[in-house]
């Protein structure tokens, strides 16, 4: 029998953002160079995309477009990333090429709308990620040298999501925050100033050196993992936050790096488990969206293999074994993984969430539920309550108002 | 109760090689050319080191070394590739540091004594990937720019394989042999000529275009592809082999990179099954070397949704899901893997072989038979064959001469 599925809490869903999110919210000087929408008509013109974290240029045969520009970065969403208005939305529709935000669904960039589609998915809450500045926000650190603007950016963007797409949703979209990339110590700042106003999530880069950026193993992200302590902000690292994407080679089908999506968030996992930095913050929470699940048995094993039998030459001075931290510190993310859940011990009950990854292609929307329930079923309603909802909540601090099913939280 | 492990027949021990595997063996105008080894006295002097497919840098402290040359490459075994002599070769031992060849345990290099040590080990057979070479011998490729220099050392190589290490040891030692990597046309004549002297395994490089070589998907491989199928010859990738090893930066900890030192496998095992190689050549074998097996439920899985539901704008064509060429063409192999061995099911009964990585670090001699007892504790005696035996015999198709064990494998 397929299980009951609670009012689900999606931790990876995205904004499809609307063309005034900057407007009005830069100082003067700069508002002019705020990103900004404009219509134009694409004579075959090659534009380069950021869907999913992909870099890829697509022709366009004369047809109007919606883009931004932002300094010399031109991007346009795309069918992987959007859902259509007009369309069932099948895997034959979805295709690299642009489309017109009138062509969207509104729930895409409408958070009137993205209220109904949850409302038709199932799905009490959601905490979104950023689409065009990347899904930590890159964009304002690489495609501009211009540290004032980026900054300026930063906070406009963060100013949006709070005041605007989440504020008024009654608490059902949970603001999820970038920072200023380049720098650890405004970055503490932008985290504490956001958490001040009830943002306890926090975008990151899964692999910060693959932007160009200091290690987890310098120390120097100390500040932000301290502000992130400090004030229960969970530092949550999506797939293709480190902008390059595992690739086999420039000719693979693309369908090699959709599979392979996953593989950042492992190598980050790894990173994170052998850096120390749970131990210096025992009580930092960092989530992988995206990522997956079914490979984690995989990796907790082997990681606490070379703890045990190759600390010595490999550089390891760590007190416990590296998957103690996984379970303590840390939170895994799925939306289609039967294996995963079939490994429950090992990946651990209280460390998954759901998502529905609202509105990309590999998302499950309006299905989500009927999907979830099929992964989970035979489990028992405490575990299902916690996987689909308890889980995500408890990793955002926030209580559940649904009394009767936070009783199932054990 | 732990279950009776057969005579372990291992796909993935190493060979180091001894100072004469190129004398007398190359066309005398390139015989001063060929590899040699030379004792140094080295003053803190910077040696490139290749242990395990990593490049690093060891300084040495004045004490004398045994170091290959081959045009500019200057190569030291270590004892993180090793076994030593004089030592427990306890986790603690190993290190990056250089080692001479009488220090070492003489079954490194010395195939008398190897069967000695396979002995003690309750191995009967082994198939030993190069060590100095590299793991498909890149460095005939990578290291010079004189072809014919190359093409001598790769058959050189070769014939020193099949006459000298596996010669003698009345087929307990099974040949391996390398191709030259930068013409597949040349790459087949070594196969078809290493075939009809009874060498059924060649090793390839997981990625090629990360050495410079094109992809699986170009076709240009499809001559070498045939060759293996015509001649029922393994194409073995062993992890390492595309010289670059998955590393999040260069100030993670070692153990960082051990830990995901499978992961170009995963990424080269994607590449195939979505490349149509399987489909061109549905009788070709492959083996995924050191590459665990843990991690190929969540991965097949996932191939399996892509394949489904993004075929279409990612770019593939494939008749069946890619899984289903996963259980009939490719070998797994692991030596510690609790998580690959609970989920038998999906890695697939008759996918996977055992290996005990005599002499690295990472190996498991010489309580191989003790470690796989008790991963395959409460198997049945049949799983228990294919898996150690069986197998890897029905791999290299090799007849099982002990007619006892082999009515086991059903």
């Amino acid at each position: 029998m397929l299980p009951e599925i609670p009012p689900i809490v999606s931790v990876d869903d995205h904004i499809i953002e609307p063309p005034d999110v900057f407007v009005g919210r830069l100082p003067s000087k700069l508002q002019d160079r705020a990103p900004r929408v404009e219509r134009r008509l694409v004579e075959s013109m090659s534009i380069k995309g950021v869907a999913a974290g992909f870099d890829y240029k697509f022709g366009l045969d004369g047809t109007p477009m919606d883009l931004w520009f932002f300094e010399n970065l031109i991007y346009g969403y795309t069918k992987v990333s959007v859902l259509m208005a007009d369309s069932d939305n099948s895997s034959n529709e979805r295709a690299a090429t642009g489309v017109l935000f009138d062509e969207m669904r509104p729930g895409c960039y409408d958070p009137k709308f993205r209220l109904l589609d949850m409302d038709a998915n199932g799905v009490d809450r959601a905490l979104c990620f950023p689409q065009m500045p990347r899904f930590c926000g890159q964009i304002f650190f690489n495609e501009t040298n211009d540290r004032e603007l980026g900054l300026a950016c930063v906070k406009a963007y963060n100013d949006w999501i709070v005041e605007t797409w989440c504020g008024e949703s009654g608490g059902r979209l949970i603001p999820l925050c970038i920072i200023p990339l380049w720098d650890p110590v405004l970055a503490a700042e932008e985290v504490r100033r956001n958490a001040a106003r009830g943002a306890r999530a926090v975008a990151f880069s899964e692999i910060p050196p693959y932007l160009g950026l200091p290690s987890i193993h310098t120390g120097q992200w100390d500040p932000l993992f301290a502000a992130c302590e400090d004030t229960q902000t969970v530092v949550c690292m999506h797939i293709g936050s480190s902008s390059s994407m595992p690739a086999t080679s420039a000719d693979a089908p693309g369908a090699v790096g959709v599979t392979l999506m996953f593989n950042n968030a492992m190598a980050s996992l790894t990173d994170f488990l052998f850096s120390g930095v749970f131990v210096r913050f025992p009580n930092l929470k960092v989530a992988y969206s995206e990522g997956q699940i079914g490979w984690l048995p995989y990796i907790l094993e082997r990681a606490d293999i070379v703890w045990k039998t190759q600390s010595g030459w490999t550089g390891v001075d760590l007190p416990e074994p590296p998957s103690s931290y996984y379970y303590r510190n840390v939170y895994g993310c799925f939306f289609q993984d039967a294996h995963g859940i079939k490994s429950l011990d090992e990946v651990g009950r209280k460390n998954i969430t759901f998502e529905t990854d609202y509105p990309h292609a590999d998302g499950t929307w309006p299905r989500s539920r009927e999907v979830v329930a099929g992964l989970l079923e035979g489990l028992d309603d405490h575990s299902v309550y916690r996987i689909v909802r308890g889980n995500a909540l408890e990793m955002l601090s926030l209580d559940d108002p649904l009394a009767p099913i936070s009783g199932l939280a054990e």
